[in-house]
């Protein structure tokens, strides 16, 4: 069975273990997911049995020439009008939108079009990767990783930020990547302790810090990867906090494993960094799920409840973060084993 | 007055107009429109005199060393449920939030909370655009109409549409770009019949139809640009098809005014089209406002109830696409005038 139809399947499972007799998804992401079709502007409706997607009129031949397991609606001006017609048409008792994914002027359509709210179905589906998937996220964390072997070299003294990411850039996709999978960050000096810096025009001086924060997009998956050096000489202080961030990134990717809770990851990061007397600076949560996006579930935080399985794809990625000075991060993108973790983002 | 502290002013201003105490806004890109700083997970908090950005602790730092006309917040882990105890603490009876910028999971927290709903303030003050962003737009439409004529020299047989693709990603970043403004579309032959095509690794044959929809941002403003030619001795059909494209184009431009009902433009471009035999081919739109989104207020359609105002940026793109043997669009990015239109991705 085709890819995409089986994860229409997998939802329709879902729906009946859930007690739900359909579920309607407005994100193009979603509506990708389960047809293999990107398109905004439409809205997908999944029963027990059955799969349509509403869409403008314009999308409709080349769907229908893609797709032959979930039937395309033209559905011009509102998608979402004509699937809560088809709701109503089929009576569906319990048929459920997610509050998380819809804006609140739709949910509130949906809601008095009698659906119920139930978040969490197709995040839970796109969580655990399979097959393809798996070799499209391990490709393209490796293009990101290669990535740094050769632009690394290039990296000296008088090099604007911005060269350096177009440089990086031009190197994933000459090595197959559509393109970034973020708004990515090169950071020279003191633009290394700000996580939400703006690659800029500044130029690399003789003794700082370098900060790359990166990844690419191949196949539709993203990959994540940050890597933080000296340039020149390292200062004792830089030493330090790298070696305590290293250190961090380590223990945290020892805990990753099947069954193991998210906060058990964040706080084997966290923990490390605050013995070593640096937790003010350790200002974010220690990762993230990736996958079809950037950020996607489950966080790894201090917040959240999760607990990571074979097959989950997330992010480790401690730093420390010394304003004005420098920050030193490093973040690699893993894949959840039975028995531990792949590192997919491996340098040398 | 610093652009961005002018910005919040003239919400202020419209909050007063509608009787409006506050507004809360957790839109990346509206934090950033209104201070500079575009942020995801941060929510502002705009009042009749005061603003605020409640924020994840690690962009604090930095934020406050850029911005001096609105508070920076420290708010893990929930900048929503600061921004609306300071609701509660300052006591407005009339604060109000985006229904359709906001989920339906949050927007209910802000019901919750006494918030009411008010959709459109923030999109009518982005759609006219003034000064800087007026410069930067037609910045970004220059160096989108520039990639034309260096690019379409080398389309030659036996190229594939995704190095074309590179190519125009790759001369509009040489002019200054930071990255394509969306996933751009090059289609060859069948291909460009398809609005929705994914530019893939087919390669161009001689006598068939080029279609080249792209744009890119610049200082986090976006172009559109659509340009379709024949590669080799165009056929009768396509001639005049392209003749009543064009035509129709030329009809929706010699519309644009300040003043003018964006239907009246729509009409333009679709009688013209339809008057020729090819109405059931002419399968979207005519145009949608651009500027930090590459689709935003106003859209310009059938549909949708809108006038142009002088300041505003659209795009006029019709086109006729006859499925599975090729499709003709003409798309240029326009600044709204008193008097009519001035074209910013004019080529020669």
């Amino acid at each position: 069975m085709n890819t995409h139809a089986k994860r229409i399947k997998d939802l329709q499972y879902m729906l009946r273990k859930h007690g739900l007799d359909a579920m309607v998804m407005g994100r193009g992401l979603e509506v990708g997911f389960l047809t293999g079709f990107y398109l905004e502007d439409c809205v997908m409706l999944v029963s027990r049995v059955d799969a349509w997607v509403f869409m403008p009129k314009m999308f409709v031949d080349h769907f229908k020439s893609k797709v032959d397991f979930a039937a395309a609606v033209a559905a011009d001006p509102s998608a979402a009008d004509r699937a809560a017609a088809k709701v109503k048409e089929l009576k569906f008792k319990r048929a459920a939108f997610q509050p998380e994914a819809e804006t609140y002027k739709r949910g509130t359509a949906w809601r008095k079009a009698g659906l119920i709210e139930k978040d969490g179905l197709i995040g839970a589906l796109r969580a655990v990767k399979e097959g393809e998937e798996i070799e499209n996220l391990r490709k393209s964390c490796r293009i990101a990783a290669r990535a740094f072997g050769i632009v690394r070299p290039h990296i000296k003294t008088g090099r604007t930020e911005m060269s350096v990411y177009r440089e990086l850039e031009d190197v994933m996709q000459s090595l197959g990547a559509k393109g970034p999978s973020f708004n990515m960050i090169v950071g020279f000096g003191p633009d290394s302790s700000m996580p939400h810096h703006e690659t800029s025009e500044r130029r690399l001086r003789n003794n700082e810090a370098v900060l790359l924060d990166y990844g690419c997009v191949y196949e539709n998956y993203c990959s994540d990867i940050t890597r933080t050096y000296f340039h020149g000489k390292p200062t004792e202080e830089f030493r330090k906090v790298y070696g305590i961030v290293a250190a961090a990134q380590k223990a945290g990717l020892a805990r990753v494993k099947h069954g193991v809770r998210t906060r058990a990851v964040d706080s084997a990061c966290r923990d490390l960094i605050a013995d070593a007397g640096y937790g003010q600076y350790f200002i974010h949560g220690t990762g993230h799920g990736l996958g079809l996006e950037i950020h996607e579930f489950p966080r790894m935080n201090t917040v959240v409840e999760a607990v990571l399985r074979a097959g989950m794809t997330v992010t480790v990625e401690p730093g420390i973060y010394l304003h004005g000075k420098f920050g030193v991060r490093i973040e690699d993108s893993v894949l959840v084993t039975k028995t531990g973790c792949e590192i997919l983002t491996e340098t040398r």
